[in-house]
């Protein structure tokens, strides 16, 4: 094989914090070598015969195209992870498993669902809505004349309220991703602005809420402002280009950017103008806030601005020293990711991460932070900004104002268990394990 | 129930062009009456009685949360069309259901895929990708290896260049949209910058031709240009949001956006950089488009900048007069659609369509146009326009440039085939039947 000039001189970027953080414009062109092994002299022999053995799949034909793809066999393990997985007359929670994914979508098969009374089989062409109380005129739509309407499309992320709730615990729970953040994702919808069919309807001024209820066995019942409705409320009806997942709300759900996940109601069947709020279980015994001198905020429904690191991270190891990508998911409720700042000292230093752009206004926009690992413990953490201002909290000041749990796993109204923001800690040792700890 | 004081009055908005195309800014909020239904009387009893009767489904416990989403049984004809069902010795198509889909992402499921030597079961942990030839240093990667890299993340269509060949027919063929363009799909790619791995390597500034080999039965070869390499190359990892599917190039592909689908080659096992073309099968017999004076075009990569109506279109009907929404996908390979525009009369009058933004580069744009049906024959057609300046092109002048085909299916080599992106027209007849007309 001859021996080639080189193109250009591979530089690596310049550190821009401690512990081996890098400049992130090596995403942008700059040169950075990081994991390509050289071929052994034996191997690479020239252009008469090409380098690498032909491995037995490209000896042979290959496997029918199916009518649905799935992933590879070898792919089984990205799965969600059920708490109910045999249907218990109970909640059932599926979770995202964000360590084994990238990029900012998440695929349906693998978007988190929580259903407190099973997923019920509805019939699209039966299904209808309703939109009642005090409007001028009481409207009733199919699934077909729902879909006559001009239809919008955007990119949200959707985050239950007691997403994150392990991180409560006075010690850090040693999970996944998945584990601890997964009751998160992030599709795109697609469906009708709320607000077109309130004015339709002709909604009286001093209606201030709307009681929204879903076709589901518990017919779960949320009060929604009627400020939000008009702002980018929307009945979805696409996720990621196709239906509904049955999970997700199949039919139709309602939709509210930013708000936390119970909010979204699924199977929606009916909303209710009304001049107060439904004062409903979801938003009165459970999904309030319970702060450390014992008060509780109500209407807590905004989804605050956050980030995680997805790799590594726990049930990940590095198995040698040298260049990594440090990468995770940003969000906020208040609008679009400004910046990513990543730490690898435990928070001494900071770095800006590269983020995947356009960054969507309420949607997961992933950020990426080239790093160079020299063996020696390191504590990887991430910080988010929005265009709104807010910042991700750190953990002292969170806590301070919102409390920890006594007990290591939290379940709802014991403790304080929502809205957890502030920052995920993975600890690297020196083996290349990593854990979850609290920084 | 109270008859309330309507919020804002209900203005339809104004027409902007022929046959009952009105202004886009529907969408912003201005308000627009299209197909809700006035509840009866004696449905809406007022406040204790809820008005619509409930289904089985809210009166039980539903169904199991499984580990993996898939869609509703009710949804079961959301598929791909097969080729190729039962997996005969030759090339197996699998289109995707537009005219069903909305938004902008095609799921992983419905991604469409062609394969010519069947789907190879590849096991990723023995999977090797060679970077040789004129380089400084022949580079071998894993996926592992691979995953180290800081990762890029973008909205990209992947189009065959014989998607739509159909169109070349002297008389429209009566096909829906999936049997038509089914051989397009918009998805999120993630995976590393092919010019990072060049520079690594230490590609010969003489080098100005990748060959690309798949680890396929056929191991399908290609020529990229390596300025292609470096502009916006991908070898892509990760398809919205997981590892890519088996017939999409698992566990990796090259991803050259914009460019025709052959060129991404999947399950990607070798580059060699080489200072000519390789002048494969697929870029001299196959995939060069044949003039109507006989030439033929040799390296004709781009996708050029095309949209078609997904809805209303062939197979659907409209069952009365009233509003719809006019909605289908853009996209070129040239940049970021500029605008759309939509026409009721057979291109006599156009209307500016509402586009879902933000607009992403090389990816489909959902655009989106109010429409109300007088009930009259109609005939809807869309134009699209690109950030560089290319339009897609009216079909008079593209069949004067490129020709038309004798035979009413086309098949490769024996006639005009390849990158049709003239205007697609679906005429609506007064009894609301949709055909595909040549206008």
């Amino acid at each position: 094989m001859k021996v080639a000039k080189q193109r250009k001189p591979v530089a690596m970027p310049e550190d821009v914090a401690g512990n081996g953080l890098l400049n992130r414009r090596a995403l942008l062109g700059q040169g950075i070598a990081v994991a390509g092994a050289g071929l052994a002299a034996g191997k690479a022999t020239g252009a008469a015969a090409e380098p690498l053995a032909n491995q037995p799949w490209s000896l042979e034909i290959g496997g029918i195209t199916p009518a649905l793809q799935t992933p590879s066999p070898f792919e089984k393990d990205v799965t969600r992870i059920l708490s109910n997985p045999n249907g218990e007359p109970r909640t059932s929670h599926a979770r995202t498993p964000h360590q084994l994914l990238n990029g900012s979508i998440t695929p349906n098969s693998l978007h988190f669902s929580i259903n407190h009374c099973g997923i019920p089989n509805i019939d699209p062409a039966k299904h209808r809505l309703v939109i009642h109380g005090m409007v001028r005129q009481p409207l009733e739509f199919s699934l077909e004349s729902l879909s006559r309407y001009p239809l919008v499309t955007r990119l949200h992320f959707l985050e239950c309220a007691g997403n994150s709730a392990g991180l409560f615990a006075k010690t850090p729970l040693q999970a996944t991703a998945q584990a601890l953040h997964g009751l998160v994702s992030n599709a795109e919808w697609t469906g009708v602005p709320l607000g077109m069919l309130l004015d339709e309807a002709g909604i009286d001024p001093k209606a201030k809420w709307l009681v929204a209820e879903g076709a589901d066995g518990e017919q779960l019942t949320r009060s929604i402002p009627v400020k939000k409705a008009y702002d980018d409320a929307l009945i979805a009806l696409y996720q990621n280009g196709e239906r509904l997942m049955p999970g997700n709300g199949y039919p139709m759900r309602l939709f509210v950017p930013g708000y936390q996940g119970n909010m979204n109601v699924k199977f929606l069947h009916r909303l209710k103008a009304i001049d107060q709020p439904a004062y409903t279980y979801f938003e009165t015994k459970n999904y309030s806030q319970i702060l450390p001198g014992g008060k509780t905020w109500r209407f807590h429904f905004l989804n605050e601005v956050k980030s995680f690191i997805t790799t590594p991270s726990f049930g990940q190891s590095l198995k040698e020293k040298g260049y990594y990508a440090i990468s995770g998911v940003a969000y906020s409720g208040d609008g679009r990711i400004a910046k990513v700042m990543v730490s690898a000292d435990g928070g001494k230093s900071w770095g800006e991460a590269a983020l995947a752009g356009p960054v969507h206004d309420k949607a997961f926009t992933r950020f990426v932070m080239p790093w160079r690992w020299d063996g020696a413990p390191a504590v990887l953490m991430s910080r988010a900004w929005d265009e709104a201002g807010n910042v991700q909290p750190l953990r002292a000041e969170f806590v301070a104002a919102r409390g920890e749990a006594s007990r290591p796993v939290p379940s709802p109204n014991a403790f304080p268990n929502q809205h957890y923001n502030s920052i995920t800690s993975w600890g690297i040792e020196a083996n290349g394990e990593i854990k979850h700890v609290y920084a």
